[in-house]
């Protein structure tokens, strides 16, 4: 790729959990399809003794763990690009180390390196970490200050609007906002960055997104799994803080924000940031009825806290402070230990001539990605009785066609400098300003928390009333139509 | 089924063409799936000694050629409900002795039926044959008076705008409109009475059905046979009259009228009429602009007339007198000889505010019957790209759906009395009415007649020109989407 800017990529815990699940074995797919420029270094931090042979080894392990054979080729060209600096990352004095090492390795690939700084580590040691890197002037590009430095920093940015904020103002001591790269990596997958192309390139749509044509929209993020072990972390966030406040509120962003005056990043940006301003946050009194929240019955048991009011299925109402949206209610729902894993916006269209019709279209961004649209027809046969069908595109049909996984997607766009699907700072204070106020109301206990069977949907009557005012439900019997393989159809031919 | 009355269908014809291919298998069908009422009885008409085992030896060969094996007790029980009268139906007289035989076989049942008569002959002896059933009393029901006669024909109403008038005043001496089903089989397909359905319950499409929404529409019904043998029929015909004044002038009413008060049939005639008398005809001098005739390169050889003028190709660009259509030009293009056999309306959308991104809507009629939505979407992949892929909904998906033939759907509704899929006269008349200025301009040899090579798309530059100011062409890449047998999706669990 042309565009990618050559770069220091250093990773503050190399070993953790992220770094061997996801970032890692992004590099080696981007190393192995010979994406990345040849002065492309790597530093790993660590202070357990890793080696680069130790790193080697987790990505052998992740990569056929996936099922695939490591390429010997690839994992050579990495060991080569690959340097561990022992460090205590809590010790200011040893970041001095950290820079006279990033200047070597710059040194002996002869030109200034762009110098990127992942934070794959806890959010609590951002701020120490950014102070250390600004005062030893690693913020600032090369050593000759001609190349640019950029922040890689993962969610929780903040556990409520207060701590997002002091989070921002910490990182603004040492990088600018435009250096801060804030992952959510929901935004790189393929079928999220879709929604604006589907949305803007598609008159049949483009001209009917709105109070007008749609009825409600239906965003769910379900998971099958429960918390997994992540005890201590969990039960202090819960689903709201998890999911909708990060990711699914983003994903309402891309589903109702104004046709940006350009598609780039800064333009695309500013429509999101303006629409989430007008999402209104539920009045705080108000929040029972405009919010559900449910926890699956052995998770009390799991996290060792028989008192525990940690939400792990949220199901919130919102509206939107637009003429576009006026009276167009917008449901978010997410949760553990759900009948199925599926994420996906369902925007239900109507035609005031005919209520009792609607058109579902569903944009499912996993698993399965695709594009379903429910039909009415004619039923076939002698009497004239309608029944509902599916249209649909599958990403599965699209055969030979290489989806890059959403961490390829983030490392790439970090390297050439395109910030249009991470969050800005904006983003995530408007994201903080709709939920506050549940936060406060689940927090003091207003509201009921409804216990619910694991692998059920969550409190379905409760979630389902909120739905009640534009006789809808939740869909719960999640279409399955683009889990199979099929050919490609549009290239046979039949004759 | 419940609503069909028990009824006396005589056949004028029966040994014919339409009786072998169409009539008598749809019969067979409907009897071999018990649909047929219990005192329901056949009257084949005939002068040649046709006998009943000749006539369940038509069915025989016929439903054998369609791969399907014949079963006995179907046509055991064909054998008791058919009768032949032997009779010359051009000699007035002998109208007495079949008024004789329908009374005696009326008789045998013990109860009143309704009298339908099928004339399954050519046009031109549609009147005299009225005439001698009206004569006869046999256009008023059963001999008691208490049934309804009902009469079918079979197109071409008329040869033009003045005998069209004439036939329709002819038989209005003997039937009164109520009485006479004008068989036009494209609306009995189940493609085609989906249409309204499909326009009118889905609120997507019913909102967005308008100028505001919608560039232009293109009807096309091509097919890959050329004339096959019916010189003298076609060569008097053409194209212009034998497809488009019937028809496609019906569906392009289906397509464009707007929502009737009721499903019913009288309000679905009411709005198709009214959208009829709307469509404007091409103003005389501007034919040459607004139409492109053009013949196969074989067409003069096969006819054995080398002066022949007939069209085997027509293409017509008309615009509704209608607030909703204002400037909106409907194409409509049909042609012997032609590259593949396909018959489908494509809509296509636009947004003024992306005037350069069109969405097509395919509504496929025949052959793989289905629904095609172009989508475009974000190309998978590290850029911003937009491609263009197909979401489908194909009728053959629907496995174990029988779908009826159209003959057999044509025969339940005369049974049933239910008027909604035959033509009107004032449906008829306004065809010719658009079609007419374009027959006399090509009658008269003021403009070019294109000849084009067998199995091409005929002629394809004057054809696109008529597109230009759409910045469209005609569609001739015709998607394949609904051709493969495929599993039936919806319903494949993914666990």
């Amino acid at each position: 790729m042309r565009d990618l800017e050559p770069a220091i990529l250093t990773i503050f815990g190399i070993t953790g959990d992220l770094a061997k699940r996801k970032l890692l074995p992004a590099l080696y797919h981007l190393a192995h399809d010979k994406l990345l420029p040849d002065s492309f270094r790597i530093v790993g931090i660590s202070r357990r003794g890793t080696t680069v042979n130790d790193v080697l080894k987790i990505i052998e392990v992740s990569i056929s763990s996936s099922g695939k054979s490591c390429d010997k080729t690839t994992l050579a060209w990495l060991k080569k690009v690959i340097t561990i600096v022992d460090m205590d990352i809590t010790i200011p004095e040893q970041y001095s180390k950290l820079k006279h090492e990033l200047d070597i390795i710059e040194d002996s690939t002869g030109i200034c390196l762009n110098r990127l700084f992942y934070l794959a580590i806890p959010s609590t040691l951002f701020g120490a970490v950014t102070d250390r890197l600004g005062k030893e002037d690693l913020n600032n590009g090369c050593q000759h200050g001609v190349t640019e430095s950029r922040l890689l920093i993962e969610k929780p940015f903040g556990y409520d609007l207060a701590s997002a904020k002091e989070l921002i103002t910490t990182l603004k001591d040492s990088f600018t906002e435009k250096q801060i790269y804030r992952i959510d990596h929901y935004l790189a997958k393929e079928t999220v960055q879709n929604i604006l192309t589907f949305r803007f390139e598609n008159p049949l749509f483009s001209t009917s997104w709105d109070k007008t044509h749609i009825s409600h929209i239906m965003i769910t993020a379900s998971e099958e799994i429960g918390i997994e072990g992540r005890v201590t972390f969990y039960d202090q966030i819960g689903a709201l803080r998890d999911l909708i406040q990060s990711h699914l509120l983003q994903i309402l962003a891309l589903v109702t924000m104004d046709r940006p005056k350009n598609m780039d990043a800064i333009n695309i940006h500013k429509a999101k940031e303006a629409i989430l301003k007008k999402v209104l946050p539920p009045a705080a009194d108000m929040t029972s009825e405009e919010t559900v929240r449910g926890q699956y019955d052995s998770y009390k048991q799991e996290v060792g806290n028989k008192h525990s009011t940690t939400e792990t299925f949220a199901a919130v109402r919102l509206y939107i402070d637009e003429p576009r949206w006026q009276g167009v209610p917008m449901f978010i729902r997410t949760g553990k230990a759900l009948a199925e894993k599926v994420t996906e916006i369902t925007v239900a269209f109507k035609d005031s001539k005919a209520p009792e019709c609607l058109n579902y279209l569903t944009i499912r961004i996993q698993p399965n990605e695709g594009i379903v649209l429910n039909l009415r027809i004619k039923k076939p046969g002698f009497n004239q009785q309608v029944e509902d069908v599916q249209m649909d595109f599958c990403y599965n049909e699209k055969l030979g066609v290489s989806h890059p996984d959403a961490y390829e997607r983030v490392l790439v766009d970090v390297m050439r400098g395109d910030k249009t699907l991470f969050a800005t700072s904006n983003e995530v204070l408007a994201s903080w300003e709709i939920i506050e106020p549940i936060l406060y109301a689940w927090q003091s206990d207003r509201q009921p928390l409804y216990i619910y069977k694991n692998n059920s949907w969550g409190p379905e009557e409760p979630a389902n009333n909120l739905l009640k005012e534009v006789s809808g439900e939740w869909l719960t019997d999640i279409l399955h139509v683009c889990n199979v393989h099929l050919p490609e159809l549009t290239t046979i031919k039949h004759k």
